[in-house]
């Protein structure tokens, strides 16, 4: 384990090349890497003044611009921005978000940027602890930012809503009757929606899709931890950088009262216990994966339940009074 | 368990009392009774011969008319129906579908026909597992045709269709453009469409609304399960007790085609083992709920969690350990 307490040293002293394999390290699926994994996270608090920020949006509403133009607008000021990508569609297509080399270009070369692909292996729910953990030792190595990028589609927004202090949803202008394409599960965690692409020829298009998503905003429940005026739509350009400063003023404005009423920390608390739940579950289900005996038992009494020979109550109750001693 | 010998003596001779206590003894919470329940279930096998049906459809489609008027068609053919209702929203509502006295109220009154409300208790997974063996005790007390009614909300429906041989969606006639309104999973468990109220000012919309319907089913992707020709979509008028005696053909005409190339064996198999595997992971889940020990050191951990000062997953290593014994 010294070698686990130089890495944290190096980690917190904000070394990029040591968060980088710190990462790696939460990422293998090595017993021995996951114990250093885990060592490493109890020596590597997160500190509380960082900002945990979610970003969702489908595919073509800009969000690698997005992303690029606000990473360096923060950087630019002195800032260190972290941005790690969630995409669980690469486990199948074997890319990744930020596989494409060209993708932010200009912030992946700031001194204050550190950019970190999904990577393209795993199950959902091991794409969350990776996410969640690589997330904790960015902010431990000093990157005030740190934000969370989702392709938007399936589960995967969900899971880094449980992750972040503040959640923006990015669309691109769009007609009302495509206002229905947003999944109602979404725009419950955003905190601020932002129309892409408020330049150009497609400026009042993205002026109309903001004041129908304000209207929407209004519809939704207030929600306690929200200050006035939020969840709140506005434009912004990635492409010509407008409209970021006055987005980002109002993710701090929210974050500050949040932090100020007790919001935030309750939040933080809230989500430690969901992720702890979520572990104790998983930890349960690898073990029993492990269980020889256990694993015998489960295919001779599922053979039996197929065969009609025996109710599935009756026979997970056989299957389970063994793991307890009965 | 002398009386549980009875019961089930009783139930098999078909005696509609013995039946109806059958069904609260699944229905029951406690231990005693679910002991009971479990016995009686080993104790009556499922008889190959039962149809189970489910039958899925938005409040206001005529799902009770259809019912009805199906189960009249059965029953004064000399059939025995059994008819259950999932209602997972009855647990919030204190209500239940066939809560309403004036529902079915000829059917309810046919000698071969036996209608059960679902309880307005418990969670969804509770209401799974008492369907399920409310249906396997109805198949073994001689009801030839079992159906499974949903208000086609939630999860009820794709939980209803691990437990059926056949699924029948109702629909009403609707325009094109509220197509999309029937959730995407329902639409890939249905093995008949049945677009209601084809009568009086209603009957053309009907029809149109079962040729978009039979356009759609098309665009889904073929199941190894279904002979040439289905999904179908049909129209029917519940009130008219028309179109009901050719939708209860191709019901039987499918499931003979399953019957007859293994597929009904295998798919019965498959949806024991699937209920086999959802019993055992609530087995432990309720055996771990009853450990205090564990319930204090869950407590004493998720404590140190949301506090900052360990990371999920030690936290949660920490929390099963013990529980394995190391």
């Amino acid at each position: 384990m010294r070698d686990v307490a130089e890495l944290a040293e190096r980690v917190a002293a904000g070394e990029r090349r040591a968060l980088a394999r710190a990462i790696t390290l939460v990422e293998s699926r090595r017993a021995d890497h996951r114990a250093a994994a885990e060592a490493l996270l109890t020596a590597l608090p997160v500190p509380e003044a960082v900002l945990r920020v979610g970003l969702s949006g489908t595919p073509g509403v800009g969000k690698s611009t997005f992303v690029e133009s606000l990473g360096l607008m923060l950087t630019e000021a002195g800032e260190r921005v972290a941005v790690l990508a969630v995409d669980p569609s690469s486990a199948r297509s074997g890319g990744s978000i930020l596989g494409d080399k060209t993708r932010m270009e200009r912030l992946s070369r700031a001194p204050g940027a550190f950019i970190r692909p999904s990577p393209a292996v795993g199950r959902l729910g091991g794409v969350a602890r990776r996410t969640r953990e690589a997330a904790a030792l960015c902010a431990a190595a000093g990157y005030g930012t740190v934000l969370i990028e989702t392709v938007g589609v399936g589960q995967s927004e969900v899971e880094v809503g449980w992750m972040v202090d503040v959640f923006l949803l990015l669309l691109a202008p769009a007609g009302g009757d495509e206002l229905q394409g947003v999944k109602r599960g979404i725009m419950e965690i955003a905190d601020l929606v932002l129309v892409n692409k408020a330049d150009g020829p497609l400026a009042p298009q993205a002026q109309r899709t903001c004041a129908d998503y304000a209207g929407a905003l209004r519809l939704l429940r207030k929600r306690p931890d929200d200050p006035e005026g939020f969840p709140k739509a506005l434009t912004v350009s990635a492409l010509e950088a407008r409209g970021l400063a006055e987005a980002w003023d109002e993710v701090r404005r929210l974050v500050a009262w949040r932090r100020a009423k007790g919001w935030l920390a309750s939040r933080r608390a809230e989500q430690a216990r969901h992720w702890f739940r979520e572990e104790v579950r998983q930890a349960i289900e690898d073990r029993l994966a492990g269980d020889d005996a256990h694993a015998d038992r489960l295919t001779a009494l599922e053979a039996a339940v197929a065969a009609g020979e025996l109710p599935a109550a009756r026979a997970a109750a056989q299957a389970v009074a063994p793991l307890f001693g009965d």
